[in-house]
């Protein structure tokens, strides 16, 4: 878990848990209890730092308890310390937990993080408990359209948050109260569930949040089974179809630091991306994403077990050799696998140019089906349920849209601020995705540049990784602040340079060759 | 009610109602409506912000509810602002309204602030509803030994503070919910029992509270029937003898910003006596306090109606004259009123310098009873229970220990920093005890020193004031600050110095005559 965290991380944990010897008060010090604590840790660079005063009773009688000997666990909310916990001697070197969270659309992600021994602990996904009452996150936002099913929506969360952190905590045997923060990175719309926030105007032009920066929130505000005065931080979004899943995201990726040019690209129910560097980042959206991963064809499906996701043909034989995840028969087929199919299709020539599948080649995999010809992947005796596993040429064409937005968002974002694929120095991709995709593949069909291979970097899950760093490293608390005044957001508005520059990206890889030098094109796949 | 508030006070009120138009949201723009909102209200200065999570929604709604033209209620916490409250247009220019509280032992007064129109609306006193379960803090302070009894001390206050408020804005036809800050003035463990407090080790040496200076806390979470968001500000002790009473007192005198020497003296179960100016504060108290007020004399009472506050007696005739509060027939006498008649009975000759009554006159009014000499002040005939009103030689002996105390306190500080009297240039004399008394007739006594008499001012209620003036000026939230970290706390070890100073101020006016050149001392009176 150790290489999920970028090295360059400062030792500036969120919370941290000061040892304090106090002199006990006498008849010349008549400093309140409270405030002998209080001015320990200004003592110590805590300040300001602020008190609940529903707690002052509680920690007042830790300190007497301790006899002025106590470990503070204090809390930094970005313009102020808090003051978190309070346990008397002797010391237990109590640990500091933290949980990261991705607030995916369709799963959550938990990273339980040890603050101060600065390690990953554990990790769990589970699928998000809305989806019940909505698949995508544009019906769960019209479900939301009064207080109790945003109430719903967020207990949904909650419950999940709950029980997922208590099973994971048990199994590690640890308490509740030993978590002290929190740090969450969701789009726009999870974040405004989580945190009970009517999310109506996120939909309607002109797309505004309730709020794109979030005060920091409590363990006991939240209704979360954590420590009560826990810090619950929320990632910024920077606007409606930018949340703070992107803003960790860049985090994550760190090219908001750099020098170098750098380029994000995260594949979800949309495809996001973002440009630049230390001194200015843009990003834009576009419809671009379900077909990527498989979602949208026949037999895509996600990256688990029984997905096809390696794919290699013989250009001789037209036979296809696959590899499975999990390794047991296939089911279906997920981003890296299609990409992989039509790569290595397109090479071997059985599809063309265009798209098209090359019936005149003589092969018992090219079959004709009453949805046009296909391609067999997989016979019926090979897979999981007994069918062949066919990729159409209707399949293709699906994918082929998506691959083309990609491509085309990629060249806009460039465009609009004058730049070339080859200023690119660092080309991340977030996401399972992102880890499991061969760029060569990628670059093969035209989905992204032909770059160096080496430019291209997979960065996992960048949402949950963003997040486990802001608990490591709170100086990073300013650098999401700085993403979010620095980044412009720019609305891809179609128009005709847009279309033409889609429809190039139609082809395999391109109508221009010219972008793609290190393609080479098989005479069969000019048709 | 102006003169009560000092003229120097700046119009910075502790809570402020900008009115903001904000550019509605468009496709250009699409911060989100919270943070639109905190952007306009940091452009006018109103910057760190802080937004209670759990209002977002509200405010947002009212925000489109006005168009996005608000008027936002914000609260000044010290280190930041507070959005208190979103109010849509059409702008009804809301009243702001807040309380100052003089949180007695004895009683509560509260004042009605208008902090937009900076006026005093109206004033009320109550009964301390602890006073049952005990008359004097030390009782309270150990009865609170469980948390029960924490709760059940608060709770009584906080029925108080709603009864009281909730009938002067009826009165006045405001609403709770306009009230948006309230500031609270009281001794140390009354400060503790209002924000319910563990108090059990302000009694015990050495004597240290569980807080000194209390973080601001919310209408909400103290229960308080004003508005949610209302902050409200307790005034922070400097130790267990010396509370938020004293400091809101020494804000209202004023000193602390003075280059002259000022003196304050607030008399009630102690007597607390501060010394300095802007450059250093020096405090100490003493058992000297409820003599004066009247309260230990057989028929001393609070200045109240019936009680005889102005005497003067004929040197020829010996006959007393007095004035009533109330225009009634006289039940007691107050603090101002003993003083007028001690200082009478001196200079007439009554009384001795031993403070005996000196019987070798022949006078109706120089009676013996069963507790041995004493003065009829008004005969049965004139008074309401139809009892003769005397003043018995062991009543002036009890007050002249109170006297010499006060006297004494007030020699050691000097001493304790080197200064002489006449290098005070002001002496403030808190409560209504300061408004009342005749410094000439307590300069006859040598309760004070011998000062030209426009050196002495009375303040009346400084508590209730110095808490008005922080809500019509946030500055001074500063300038408390100053003052406790400035104020030196003496405790006042009994020694043999302090001994002989006492027994010299037994004497009236003093063994030491030269201490009092203006007092001139009748044949009589030597014996």
């Amino acid at each position: 878990m150790s290489s999920f965290l970028p090295p360059w991380l400062k030792s500036l944990p969120l919370v941290e848990a000061p040892h304090l010897e106090l002199v006990p008060p006498h008849l010349n010090d008549n400093t309140g209890d409270l405030d002998r604590l209080i001015r320990a840790l200004k003592q110590r660079g805590y300040t300001p730092i602020h008190v609940n005063p529903a707690r002052i009773n509680h920690w007042m009688r830790r300190l007497r308890e301790g006899k002025y000997r106590v470990t503070a666990i204090v809390g930094y909310a970005s313009c102020h310390w808090e003051l978190l916990e309070v346990q008397p001697d002797p010391p237990e070197k109590p640990p500091v937990l933290g949980f990261a969270v991705d607030l995916g659309t369709t799963s959550l992600a938990f990273y339980l993080v040890d603050l101060a021994r600065r390690e990953i602990l554990a990790h769990t996904s589970v699928a998000n408990p809305q989806i019940p009452i909505g698949e995508d996150i544009l019906t769960r936002i019209l479900y939301a359209r009064e207080d109790e099913s945003i109430r719903k929506l967020q207990s949904l969360l909650l419950e999940s948050f709950n029980q997922v952190m208590g099973s994971m905590l048990d199994q590690m045997g640890y308490r509740e109260d030993q978590v002290y923060a929190l740090a969450v990175a969701g789009n726009t719309a999870m974040s405004h569930f989580f945190l009970g926030l009517d999310p109506s105007h996120i939909c309607r032009e002109p797309y505004i949040p309730a709020m794109n920066r979030f005060p920091f929130t409590h363990g006991r505000e939240m209704g979360l089974r954590i420590h009560p005065e826990a810090l619950v931080y929320v990632f910024p979004n920077v606007g409606a179809y930018f949340g703070g899943d992107l803003t960790a995201g860049i985090l994550a990726a760190g090219f908001h630091r750099s020098e170098e040019m750098g380029l994000l690209v995260d594949v979800g129910t949309n495809a996001e991306v973002v440009l630049g560097n230390r001194d200015w980042l843009i990003a834009c959206a576009g419809a671009a994403g379900p077909a990527l991963e498989g979602g949208v064809m026949e037999r895509g499906m996600m990256a688990a077990p029984g997905a096809i996701d390696r794919v290699r043909i013989d250009p001789a034989t037209l036979e296809p050799s696959y590899h499975v995840l999990g390794d047991e028969k296939p089911v279906g087929i997920c981003g890296s696998g299609v990409i992989d199919t039509v790569a290595e299709m397109f090479q071997a020539g059985i599809l063309t140019i265009q798209g098209k599948i090359n019936t005149k080649l003589e092969s018992p995999r090219i079959v004709s089906t009453p949805d046009g010809p296909a391609f067999v992947l997989a016979w019926a005796k090979e897979t999981a349920d007994g069918e062949d596993l066919l990729i159409t040429e209707i399949d293709v064409g699906i994918f082929l849209k998506s691959k083309a937005a990609m491509y085309t968002i990629l060249t806009v974002i460039l465009n609009k601020v004058g730049l070339q694929f080859k200023d690119v120095k660092k080309f991340y991709v977030a996401g399972t995705f992102g880890n499991n995709i061969d760029p060569a593949m990628a670059i093969r069909i035209g989905m992204i540049p032909d770059l160096p291979l080496e430019t291209y970097e997979g960065l996992g899950n960048t949402a949950g990784r963003g997040a486990a760093m802001v608990l490591l490293d709170r100086s990073l608390l300013r650098d999401v602040e700085t993403i979010c005044d620095q980044i412009t957001y720019i609305e891809l508005n179609v128009n005709m340079e847009l279309m033409n520059e889609f429809r190039g990206a139609l082809f395999l890889p391109h109508t221009d060759p010219r972008l793609f030098p290190s393609v080479e094109i098989s005479e069969r796949a000019l048709g």
